[in-house]
């Protein structure tokens, strides 16, 4: 699979030419294409559908302050392996504080601070603004899809364990009390999206994990686990957060994060519920879910099955034969009339190679449909539609076709 | 402008409840979908629409080395004032290396590096997994978008001058003695999509950067500017890298980065044309144009004159009055019908306060339309929809809204 994702331009190795980094991966164009469409499938579902959430980017880089009061200053670390010489003065005893560290300004100005470990302290920081510019009513939600980093001792297992990745969060607020039924929603509402881009509940175990396993602020944490073929491992977490992060930043910062009701005239510190996802890691789960190897017509063949609102091309068009110049014309008219057409539909055309070899590198990507131009086309206006699971051909008039794809 | 983007959820400060942190914004619900609307329209036309540019988001964090052959170790600097005290042993003399710098690993393992300046270099380093993945000809482009950090001395201008950015930009390959035409070329793409996205011509000037104060890679170099309030200053730049960075990192790494050409069986190393476009600072400008003051029936308001296709949210849906339940019924069902029948377009509902105040809501954040449900519309279904620069409204047939405003 890591040999695919790089031949096919999904995924290659960071930095590469130099040796690489250890624990970073470039996305290449289907790959930057895959996490797009997956991106714009939360973001549509959890932020633009929905009235009760609010969209933040924060940046990266934020005050050292935020850190201290998330107990990440003190907390963040990971029991270093003997085999290490411990020349960092952060580290003490045998941990190591998995924050990457930097200096923000020049001389005295200089300031410690961090590249930040998660997105959550983004939206934190941000819910009073967010109460101060919407006036929203409880529960409501901040979410935020970026990048976050750390200094992973033994990056492994591809795109599973790394040093830079991206998270998909929300910080959902609820009335104290709420707090149990909106877990509850909230797993529910997590485990349906799994289902909607194509990991259904039978790929995914709910691990409800035990007191002293969670992290610092949780009550309760539900893991949502993928069978990787590395082993079941983490994929989305459902955390209970409690106040513990509005409460410890209204104390550090001096700044009162407490929530005034308008209707009961009360104040009251939010609960949190956090479902997050990590979007690196949907990807890997979705490529080893669709890496199939086959058989089509007598010959063996390695295919994608994403789901196709999430693949990175929908359909491929091809003249059949590149050398007969009505065949290309023709095929060129289809492909300009799909694209201008259609909105968000990403078509990709093709005349490199006899028509297998095409079929072939289509079915490599994932392409569900490629569409072919033949000599009866010239006759009748219809062309064949390919199914890549199946092979099956089809053959429709062009007229039809954008309504066959959509 | 900025007293406007904070309280009407576009920008806030970064970490402000920490008293902030110079040079670091963060974006809120309305500067998100600004920000998503000008990527898209930016990445649909330089990546999707084309055949001959691909897409990738590198990371972040890279190879030292990255950076040792591309000159920033030695080149990226700027004066240091005198006010400051040295204690970096990284500052030579009476300059200061603007990259932010970071360890990578534990103990003896651990490796510096920096937070990338630009993002160009993430397409440098993969041409080869490009042209070894799609066998791309001659010219062809490699596009990204993504965040850069440059640690400032001292941020300034909003979201002018800072620490934290995004870029889009794309390296253009072409045979060395095309290099003229493809730099005319795309000088004449930046300027169309700068006319696409409202900022025409009359506003942008183009300066021709002389020798002395081009960045030490390039060997032309235009700079579109943008009338800030605080002066004219640049916006996106294009320039002409020649074969400085694949010719370095393939001295450096020992990668030949050279392109073989199957037709001529020449092998050569391309040229480099870049487009670069500041996502934060075309924000800016975006904001600094569309925000007007004038006088609408007789009362004083801000406006944000933003294209329709940019405003974060495309159209607000209101009932005449909020406590009649007939009227709030029937805005809803319009409300809903309007989400679930347009693709991308963002709707709104609000029955807060009278109707003279959310109509100066959505001013103040852009919205081109807000469409009225009163008590003729519970009679003839018709509604309302006025339009944000002029006030005017018209009446139209709920059966036409969808027409009227996709």
């Amino acid at each position: 699979l890591v040999a695919l994702a790089k031949r096919r331009g999904f995924i290659y190795p960071g930095s590469e030419i130099y040796g690489g980094l250890a624990g970073t991966w470039d996305y290449g164009p289907f790959g930057v294409a895959l996490k797009n469409n997956l991106k714009n499938s939360w973001w549509q579902k959890f932020v633009t559908a929905r009235e009760d959430i609010y969209g933040v980017d924060a940046a990266i880089l934020m005050n050292q302050k935020v850190w201290q009061a998330s107990g990440h200053v003190t907390n963040f670390s990971d029991p270093l392996p003997s085999r290490f010489d411990l020349k960092d003065q952060k580290s003490q005893g045998r941990t190591f504080n998995t924050m990457f560290q930097t200096q923000i300004g020049a001389g005295d100005d200089a300031a410690t601070s961090y590249l930040r470990p998660e997105t959550a302290q983004g939206m934190f920081v941000n819910f009073k603004n967010i109460v101060d510019s919407f006036h929203p009513k409880l529960p409501f939600g901040i979410a935020q899809i970026g990048k976050a980093f750390r200094n992973e001792i033994a990056p492994r297992d591809f795109l599973f364990r790394v040093r830079e990745f991206e998270q998909m969060e929300i910080e959902y607020f609820v009335r104290p009390e709420d707090w149990e039924k909106f877990f509850e929603y909230w797993r529910k509402e997590m485990s349906d999206w799994l289902t909607d881009i194509g990991l259904s509940s039978g790929q995914i175990q709910e691990l409800e994990v035990p007191e002293g396993e969670r992290a610092h602020y949780s009550k309760r944490t539900i893991d949502f686990e993928f069978a990787f073929p590395f082993g079941r491992k983490e994929l989305c977490g459902l955390a209970y957060r409690a106040d513990f992060d509005l409460k410890n930043h209204s104390d550090v910062s001096a700044v009162d994060l407490s929530y005034y009701n308008e209707e009961t005239k009360e104040r009251l510190m939010p609960h949190v519920i956090e479902p997050t996802f990590g979007l690196d890691r949907l990807i890997l789960a979705l490529l080893v879910k669709a890496y199939s190897e086959d058989e089509l017509g007598g010959e063996p063949r390695i295919v994608l099955k994403l789901p196709a609102r999430l693949a990175p091309v929908k359909v491929a068009v091809f003249p059949l034969l590149a050398n007969k110049l009505t065949l290309v014309a023709k095929a060129r008219a289809v492909f300009d009339d799909l694209k201008a057409n259609t909105y968000n539909l990403v078509a990709t055309f093709d005349d490199n190679g006899n028509i297998g070899k095409r079929y072939r590198r289509q079915d490599e990507i994932g392409t569900p449909w490629c569409v072919t131009i033949d000599f009866q086309t010239l006759e009748d206006d219809t062309v064949t539609i390919r199914d890549r699971d199946t092979g099956q051909q089809e053959r429709v008039k062009i007229d039809e076709l954008i309504k066959r794809l959509v």
